[in-house]
């Protein structure tokens, strides 16, 4: 992983967005948190009036040693039949990314089975992580060579003009290494940031947090170093997200979070590089349990509350034609003064 | 006002929607309240894959007598410079309706004084309602005619091949009638239903509260006849969205509703015609006081919750990209039995 540096979220072009939102014509702060949105986003751009025509949705895929443990609603073949689909267009990730405008970019960074497909961006790190109820999920170097492919995807989009980048995950069996992550580093219980991931029973979320805690127990990840966390109980597809939100932090482009899978890749992520935080936004809040405790704990503010609990980024992607709406306005909105200026 | 004939809410097509919704490739109801509007989409339309290509968003204005006692944070002279403000493009809801790709509409029902603006729909049946507080806010001939601006409004945009349409409002002053409406319709306490508007002190809250109360005690409107309530102590824009809900309603049109001033018009459009439920969407919960107890007691759920209070129809237009993403998923999606054939 290089070396990485975030530039300071700009407070002056925030400052200027929101005076720019009083200005215009319409009543102060009558756009709620909209107008919150269309600040950050200045902030983030380092441009008052920010603009962001090229939007890409990037997956990341990769699969998981501890789906074979049973605790998950499907078979671990589900990764790869849905990163197929994701390619030819037919899931709910396609569908929403035509609606917002978005391109969607699909990332192997640890399937378990090659696909051979040349559509798919193919930089996978490992095939599936190891069973962390058994041992460590991947090895340090792994971790950062998985951050590492984020980081280039970032670059690579921001080269390509891209202005904002949203995430998005694929990874059966993904929930249990981002609820060890969201254990760890909040201090919660696991039971607390533990649920039902794409729908399994009470019983089998019991065998799930038996197991996410004999991981832990086992591996012994020490809080204190996020790499270790990541490495130890994570994932190679959460640690690309890791990666995607530090490239794109370092070049000013918003990181649109999507829902806990995300969250446990920015959690991860601000441990590295506390100024990161400014330049995530978190869409949503998703019905998993444990997205509540991280979003408070990491203080961001969500903005759609629609009982999603599919992953793929689909939170993520419905926020964007709220943030095209959110910036049209300090573009394209009169100000109060030439609205009194009116001939009545 | 012509008679209205609406169809029932289509059982079949809403069932088969849901039918469709969990047989696609993605865990069993993961995309939350996204399907309950696909389904109700596809009941409203009669279709299980309902399309709406083409969607208007239609602003009525009118003035309010009452505006003239000092309760509102601005002049009425604003009704008339937003309205031109709308025609020309400068103002939120424009910004909204260009990221929605939603065609705007602009209809004068009671604006105090005539816009010469060949884009204004000039339907107007008064020159401001009366002051409320003093006597009839309108005839029950007036409100009547005002209602019937809304229903040919609906039929002409269907004429058009309009598939949806979202209702927003101008009108300094026209929070007051929607409380007053609201409480009489509820059995709520005025006080209950009523907020800041665009934003007043807490002083001219308790001034437009004792207002209300003495418009409803002066006027007497009787609770069980909707249309002597709107009459009396409603307004002309008001009217005008009760006609467009009936209207739409008639012609299988799903019509979203804003804030709190739509929901007053909603409430009322109800009580006449009961079967127009179904067809109504509640885009959003405004931080405006009231409207919570108003979709409470209607029973409808918001999507959206994003502390808005302006008007204009922000709210429901904001909604419209989702809508496109809900509705997308059942033409654009592959089956979980496609998913499950496909070649690992």
């Amino acid at each position: 992983m290089q070396n990485i540096q975030i530039p300071p979220f700009d407070e002056a072009s925030a400052k200027e967005a929101k005076r720019i939102l009083n200005s215009l014509a319409k009543v102060a702060n009558s756009l709620g948190i909209m107008e919150d949105l269309a600040v950050q986003l200045a902030g983030i751009q380092g441009n008052p009036r920010p603009t962001f025509l090229k939007k890409a949705h990037i997956i990341f895929a990769g699969d998981h040693g501890i789906a074979n443990k049973g605790i998950s609603s499907t078979g671990q073949e589900i990764t790869i039949m849905q990163t197929k689909n994701f390619l030819r267009g037919g899931a709910t990730i396609n569908a929403y990314c035509r609606t917002a405008g978005a391109e969607l970019t699909v990332v192997d960074v640890g399937i378990a089975k090659p696909i051979d497909d040349e559509k798919l961006v193919k930089c996978n790190i490992v095939r599936s992580t190891k069973d962390f109820s058994e041992g460590p999920a991947m090895t340090k170097e792994e971790a950062l060579a998985c951050i590492q492919v984020g980081i280039d995807q970032a670059r690579e989009k921001a080269s390509q003009g891209f202005q904002l980048l949203s995430i998005g995950e694929m990874g059966i069996g993904n929930t249990s290494p981002s609820s060890a992550i969201v254990a760890l580093m909040t201090g919660s219980t696991v039971r607390e940031v533990t649920g039902i991931g794409s729908g399994i029973s009470k019983e089998l979320v019991e065998k799930k947090i038996a197991l996410i805690e004999q991981g832990i127990a086992l591996n012994a990840p020490n809080p204190l170093d996020a790499l270790d966390v990541l490495a130890k109980v994570g994932g190679a597809e959460i640690a690309a997200m890791v990666g995607l939100i530090l490239g794109g932090a370092s070049l000013r482009i918003p990181i649109i979070l999507d829902g806990f899978i995300a969250g446990a890749a920015a959690i991860i992520a601000i441990n590295l590089y506390p100024e990161c935080k400014n330049m995530l936004i978190a869409s949503h809040i998703s019905k998993e349990a444990g997205h509540r405790v991280l979003l408070d704990y990491l203080n961001l503010q969500s903005y759609l509350d629609l009982g999603l609990r599919l992953g793929e980024g689909t939170g993520a992607v419905l926020l964007l034609p709220l943030i095209d709406s959110a910036v049209r306005v300090l573009h394209e909105m009169i100000s109060l003064e030439e609205l009194l200026a009116i001939n009545t």
